[in-house]
């Protein structure tokens, strides 16, 4: 791949962020830290092309299998995740209703999500881990009462999403999924940011989810019910969208939930999520200490 | 009231935290912001007590109508609301339901809330801004799978809320809440944060929201459903509960929605959300900008 790469990494116990170029990462950290402490500051200055631009020109500082990949943003304002927004996923809740007028949508915690390359972790409380693969946005220009003509013009970046969820936990309460979408470490983002071109990269590219190979989930972005010009627009009708603020934007239909008997994911697994012009973000499964 | 009371306020342009004293507010953030830049570092410290009871001694450093207050932590991790927890309140939604077995919850952004003396916007979009007094947790101590018995040792702090809510958009989508949740601007938290000191300080209180003098919720935290202990623990399943966490614990019957016809707030109505031991937390009501 040659498209430009930001990530955010762990490398002898510091957080950096850098880009990801032939045979390495180079570590802007060192030369921006100060000016742009994560990568979220880099976002709300504009910066991301152009310090990736910069960085194409190195040579890595270090190898990528010295690094522990982190979520490309380290602290968000907002996580914003959109349920049931392929076709075919409403119809598989079986619940008899009509496809949703609005989007559903909840809140994840940064403590939720691992780096690619990071093992997913199985809770103590239920064995119900479950992946689901997902196309991610990432907010560049703040705005309220965005209309959709200009919803992309705020777009930064684009990353990946496995939105792993723990199934029965989803439905603990009366309303709301809140509690089994926030398990800490379930879900992950990644591997890296890249920074968004034009409506062509992210418009109708393909998704899948693989489980040990199996691909599990395949779908296209064309497909989506609530496509990211609605959904910027939705979004900013309620909340202020914020430099660095993580949408991610629903997944295919092929989550393990939905076989029978489900597939669960369990210890040993991976799981990779691929989309066209983005990558491949991969983890394994671990069981939460005892 | 004599208790120690902390706030995150601006003057002239500047954000800073202090103690309230009588005849004003001690700036704190002049001592100690560069070893803790918000109150949630003070938190983490475990130094919010000690830092009250020095400034108990000092002379304000503003009055009390020269600052604006602001939400007492700038920017929590995560802020946590609970639905549903008080007795009388599952019966309002005749469904015909039973008593939930475990809380429902969703997430609102820093966004979605104003401070004290500051007004609610009842947004563009709805005309249905309601009104939901609460006691708010705001977590001291980080921990995972707290045991009850030892629950009320993680808090460091508690203060109010009143948790506003676009009633209409609740129900926009199929699942959760979150967009009648957060729209910007339409809460409060504050005013201050009093610093936790023994159970019989939150046990059993009284809660009351009165609109334009009017109770309209009268209630004991001692009736909550699913009770203090309870939640850390709970919440402590799943997610790793940080300093500076908020957790907004349930409101009493009495919101407008409730109403036959329904009461929704209109600009220039009067909040105020009141609890033994805490304060009173008062905001106006404006209509959004055009």
């Amino acid at each position: 791949m040659t498209f430009p790469r930001l990530a955010t990494y762990s490398i002898d116990g510091s957080t950096r962020y850098g880009a990801v170029v032939d045979g390495g990462i180079v570590d802007l950290s060192a030369k921006f830290a100060r000016q742009y402490p994560t990568l979220r500051e880099v976002i709300a200055a504009g910066a991301l092309t152009r310090l990736a631009d910069d960085a194409a020109r190195l040579r890595p500082d270090h190898a990528l299998d010295a690094i522990t990949w982190l979520p490309p943003i380290p602290a968000p304002e907002k996580i914003i995740c959109i349920g049931v927004n392929y076709p075919d996923r409403n119809a598989e809740y079986k619940d008899g209703q009509e496809a949703p007028k609005y989007p559903s949508m909840f809140m994840r915690t940064p403590r939720s999500f691992v780096g690619h390359n990071t093992p997913l972790v199985r809770p103590r409380a239920s064995a119900q881990l479950d992946y689901e693969g997902e196309l991610v946005l990432v907010i560049g220009k703040a705005g309220r009462h965005i209309p959709e003509s200009a919803a992309l013009d705020h777009i930064a970046a684009v990353t990946l999403c496995n939105e792993g969820t723990i199934r029965d936990w989803v439905r603990h309460a009366k309303f709301n999924v809140t509690q089994g979408k926030n398990f800490d470490s379930t879900g992950s983002l990644g591997p890296w940011l890249v920074p968004y071109t034009d409506e062509k990269q992210i418009a109708d590219i393909r998704l899948t989810t693989r489980v040990n190979g199996e691909t599990r989930q395949d779908d296209r972005t064309g497909r989506l019910i609530f496509g990211f010009r609605y959904l910027i627009n939705y979004l900013s009708t309620f909340t202020t969208l914020a430099p660095g603020d993580v949408i991610v934007t629903g997944t295919p239909t092929g989550a393990g939930a939905r076989f029978d008997p489900p597939r669960y994911l369990k210890p040993g697994d991976i799981v990779e999520v691929e989309a066209e012009n983005i990558g491949v973000l991969r983890n394994g499964v671990i069981d939460e200490a005892p």
